[in-house]
């Protein structure tokens, strides 16, 4: 159930030549804010902008070769439809990606530039699944799912695997927790890789599924998703939250201000840009400031796509 | 007239053990778009978030012991007060910061955040003189111009000399140019450690006065300023403009909303938070494309130091 060690480490070499090995970086200021040593692993410099591209090309590199000619079909209004194009484009693979007629244009051209064969849908989550099947069904392509796919799961926790080689005595390490896929896979390589590394989720309370997850034992389902981080409305599922239960030490969860806040830091202190998303860890650690007191904590920057006319500052 | 290899090798080392040795970035799509080979250089991660810290460094560990006692004055409403203010801090050194009353509480702030003294002058350059004259007067400090003194000019430059020990073989260099400090310095330093490395200033239309003494030969002065680059205001010195004319290959203007598109492409692309001065070399390699074709071009990000509530995009 659980990959073995062999298999991430393999994966982790598979993907390297297609991605930025993204700079691991730091601040005093920060550090002083928070009273940790605090490691930001920048993906937001990672190409199309997010980690998303590590496991799309981890989970195509592991058809067959029959399948990579008849192509990968996911759905998606966000990061992972870009990041699916990009991956086939670097593999020389055909990637369907199905979008929901209520995308905005500027994702719409985003998935084209990366030469993905868009097909639109109706707005909702049934119409894009069958569009989905149906691509599946005539074309022969595989269906990739952002999140709950083991390779796609490995894939995104190699961001981790490279944070752990530079920052080899890290304490803990926070990712943002949407569908899951990287947090599983973060923990995946930490518990591989980091010595005595603990795993920490970070979530608002808005969405708060996994934290209602790892409480209750099973999957919970946000039945709102009034948050500003938009990479994690999604719900974790049955392959990440295995891994998710036996190797996460706890979901912290924060307010929506208090990720504005993050992110407001990251932006002028930093002088990086990133994604609301990416902000919900650093709040998370100044939320709970005395659970990481002196401790070197990591922390995913997990993407930096984000409109800059609509900023929340 | 000229400083020796020597000195200025010695001011980078010098001021080493203060600064941070900022990152070399490089993007695949600014690359395309513009047709060269990039190399920016991030000073929008140096301490207080730009360049200013390296002359403000040099100059005052330059002064004598008894000089450094009586402290050191300066009078600026932007980034070289907070920079004098930090730099005197980490060394020990009293910094009088004047700043006119017309400069926004939030910069106050910043230079008293840093330890610095500030005397609040008129809002003319006239007040600001005289309440610095005043100061050199009575306290014994040290007078210390922002881009005018030697010392300020070869700490400005240790910035290229950190670019072209990381990217040896660069064609050119291409600093913003404002008061003079960082491109005479720029200059200096890829004369001594640039093999065939151009050096060439990037200017705002708007205050071309650097273009226009390097084509008259003497210092010539804006008589407007309504740029959004607002370091950029400043006239040249007699300190600087010989090396400049002696060093620089060429400058070249932009159009303001050139200066925007840049530094949307910083943003967008770069996942980097930097002020419009930062953004006007990029600017220039974007508007003379031919001369920069195929070339490794390197990049000073002067600095990220911007009002995020007040974004021209």
């Amino acid at each position: 159930m659980i990959p073995s060690k062999q298999l991430v480490r393999e994966a982790a070499d598979r993907i390297a030549p297609f991605v930025h090995r993204t700079p691991v970086l730091t601040s005093h200021l920060l550090d002083d804010i928070s009273g940790a040593h605090l490691y930001f692993k920048c993906e937001n410099f990672q190409k199309m902008g997010a980690f998303k591209m590590r496991g799309a090309l981890n989970a195509i590199q592991q058809l067959s070769e029959e399948q990579k000619k008849a192509g990968v079909v996911t759905h998606s209004s966000g990061n992972f439809g870009q990041a699916l194009a990009l991956a086939a484009k670097n593999l020389g693979v055909k990637a369907y990606i199905v979008m929901p007629s209520s995308a905005p244009a500027v994702k719409i051209e985003a998935v084209k530039s990366y030469g993905g064969m868009v097909k639109i849908s109706g707005p909702t989550l049934e119409s894009r699944e069958s569009e989905s099947a149906k691509i599946v069904r005539e074309k022969g392509a595989t269906f990739l799912h952002p999140s709950n796919d083991m390779n796609v799961i490995i894939g995104q926790g190699t961001a981790a695997y490279e944070l752990l080689q530079d920052q080899p005595g890290l304490d803990f390490v926070l990712t943002p927790v949407g569908g899951g896929g990287l947090l599983g896979g973060t923990a995946l390589y930490a518990h591989y890789y980091g010595s005595e590394c603990k795993v920490v989720g970070a979530e608002p309370y808005e969405v708060d599924d996994a934290y209602r997850s790892l409480k209750s034992g099973k999957i919970e389902i946000n039945t709102s998703t009034n948050t500003i981080a938009d990479g994690l409305k999604t719900n974790l599922g049955d392959k990440n939250f295995p891994i998710i239960k036996k190797m996460v030490s706890n979901i912290i969860r924060v307010e929506e201000e208090e990720i504005i806040a993050a992110m407001q830091l990251i932006w002028e202190r930093m002088k990086l840009v990133v994604e609301p998303s990416s902000a919900v860890p650093l709040a998370a650690v100044l939320r709970e400031k005395e659970q990481f007191n002196d401790k070197k904590v990591g922390i995913i920057l997990s993407g930096g796509n984000v409109d800059l006319t609509k900023l929340p500052f």
